[in-house]
């Protein structure tokens, strides 16, 4: 079964949502034949390489929403994060546009570690008020993850795997996604939203089950057997 | 390999069934890694807790059967439980809903007694009688099982493991259960109906053998041999 999951990487939900969705992968009892894509997507192009300013101006700023109201929300979503063992610390967040970020994935992705180094940008970015617009920090964690430090340098002041980011984003509005995270499950489902883990759960069983279908080994459909309307003879 | 097993209580056809697929389990040469889970279903949820009137009655009046049509189909079904071994008495039995029968299987499960349950209640049910239905007879198989009075008494007083009943069959109709008893091998492989012991002895050799395959023990592909596009030199 074949997982996409659009996200960004200053998204909060995307960090929340990857947690819960990795919770339920992990007691769906046919995980091991679950591939997980992880997709390119961009809240905000718009943003300058480095904003400067406070994640709080920010919001402020560019979504129109006044300080008390941006702190209630980094209230909630802080302690939604907690729920998941992740430690959001929002004053410490630096904004900048995630494109550089996104083409460090698919270098990442290349090596056939998106999902490892996409934890560790969320995590970064979130957890630690890394600079994810930074060459020097996506040279350090790509090192760190066991690339070569010329091979990321040199991607990322190229414009390689722009136009992959580009596709995956124009992939994501072909399939009406609007926000993110979105989850793609075998092109038929799709789930919007940091859903609850049981949410992820029923949605990989239904999926899992429409594609895996039974096969009968009884050559009558029914057999001796008993339903609704009564026992066959 | 894993085997699921949905039935009822009130179901011939589910009993015979079990005496036809243990049949087969026997002469199966795999049968020490084969596990049988017992799952939950009901033919007729909206029976009352106790039916007052008798098994042809409840059928002439709940399946819309002539009096003698269910005389054929008894005498029909005891026939074919007598090949089993099973002594039907349709004359004695009965009816009962069998939810509460269905949480007393699932206690019993957690004692790993599940098996032992189930065909207690089969054979309480077809061959004795017994009512399926009243807590005191529940709790009398209980403790001839080993299980405290304390325990299972207080159990069906409460609603617990009503959850589990219900979530086993709502996975039958996931599934694409209509019908009972119905075995699931490895969640690959279904079959309907009380089959012939042949049915389920095939179908156990052909998930075994899938989930099984040859280790190659040769490093090559192919090796020298000949196909169908002639011979390897």
């Amino acid at each position: 079964m074949k997982i996409e999951i659009w996200s960004d990487i200053a998204c909060p939900w995307c960090y929340i949502g990857k947690r819960r969705f990795e919770s339920a992968l992990a007691s769906f009892e046919h995980r091991d034949d679950v591939e997980v894509h992880w997709r390119s997507y961009q809240l905000d192009p718009s943003l300058p390489e480095h904003f400067d300013g406070t994640e709080t101006e920010y919001l402020s700023q560019m979504k129109g929403m006044s300080a008390s109201q941006v702190g209630q929300m980094f209230t909630h979503v802080t302690g939604q994060a907690a729920g998941e063992g992740l430690n959001y610390d929002f004053d410490s967040i630096v904004v900048a546009n995630s494109f550089t970020a996104h083409r460090f994935l698919h270098l990442a992705k290349e090596h056939g570690w998106m999902e490892k180094a996409k934890e560790s940008l969320l995590s970064g970015h979130f957890e630690h008020g890394e600079d994810v617009g930074s060459v020097d920090y996506l040279v350090r964690i790509g090192t760190e993850l066991g690339m070569a430090e010329e091979e990321v340098r040199t991607t990322l002041d190229s414009d390689r795997f722009a136009d992959d980011v580009r596709a995956d984003i124009n992939e994501a509005r072909t399939l009406g996604v609007t926000g993110v995270p979105f989850f793609v499950l075998d092109r038929k489902y799709g789930i919007s939203g940091a859903q609850p883990v049981e949410v992820f759960s029923n949605a990989l069983q239904q999926a899992w089950t429409e594609s895996h279908p039974l096969v009968m080994a009884n050559d009558d459909a029914v057999g001796q057997s008993c339903g609704p309307d009564g026992c066959s003879v």
